[in-house]
């Protein structure tokens, strides 16, 4: 597994029919902590009359057992290929106006939020659909793989909705 | 109609069954500018894997007008007692760890959320469920009526979705 730099000019979306919007679609996968207020700001447009969002944190416990912390790891380029072509099926289906994706690799510890969506639209029902749309379909297809550390001792775990064959953890 | 002032202490539900919870339910009708940030802030928890939010904007045209600024007008007691009836519903209908729903009165400019709600969960689908009921419901049984004021001159407009008879517009 490649390191988790983000190098998004690197990247093109595979499809010829592509939605994706560069001017207003917006995903980054980065080590940096990751902020709501950013995301909102990058979705925001007089336009909308609706911003959903929706943050994935480290929670605290997992089947019982008290997480210390996680840790992404992520392929950046084709993460990010992935990203957007989240955002070009989001605009395939629902009538949007921005959308931001982040997520974030490394330790994310408890409390801290791993990924951001954000979706910007003219009424709140395509807004609130696209972005429950969007994690769904971020946990199935973009290869992004985490640790968690329990007081336990460590497990590597795989992204356990992931649909494609992922490398599997031990 | 009475003013704007919020005065949560002097309102009870009214269900003997109700669900609210005082020590992780967060409700309010302001006429003080809303915070993304506060809102994230109030229903954050360790426990929570997930953070769903919802802001309702005025945006600039509505039916191809365009839209100078929104007023908003509760009576706030109600409202607020309203607002709670929904959280005690969302609590009836799926686990989530905290709800906040905040509601902004007076004018609303272009761009400025009049109303966020926020609610964080264990999994993601009770959050973004019961979140987009909470707007839905809101919508439906708040009594908070808005004036939308165009370039064009003012217009008074109920909100079109209360389901109650409600005093009309002109």
């Amino acid at each position: 597994m490649a390191g988790i730099q983000s190098d998004p000019s690197a990247v093109d979306t595979r499809s010829s029919a592509s939605k994706f919007d560069p001017q207003n679609d917006f995903v980054n996968v980065t080590s940096e902590a990751l902020s709501l207020d950013a995301a909102y700001k990058a979705v925001h447009s007089t336009a909308a009359g609706a911003i959903t969002t929706f943050s994935g944190i480290t929670r605290d416990n997992f089947d019982g057992k008290k997480v210390v912390r996680l840790e992404y790891e992520a392929y950046a380029p084709m993460a990010i290929a992935k990203l957007k072509d989240i955002c070009s099926e989001i605009r395939s289906k629902w009538d949007v106006c921005k959308i931001a994706i982040f997520h974030r690799t490394g330790v994310v510890d408890v409390g801290e939020p791993s990924v951001i969506i954000a979706v910007s639209s003219v009424h709140r029902a395509s807004g609130l659909e696209a972005a429950r749309f969007g994690i769904d379909e971020l946990k199935a297809t973009v290869p992004i793989w985490k640790k968690e550390l329990y007081e336990s001792g460590d497990l590597w775990k795989e992204n356990s909705e992931f649909k494609p064959k992922a490398a599997s953890g031990d």
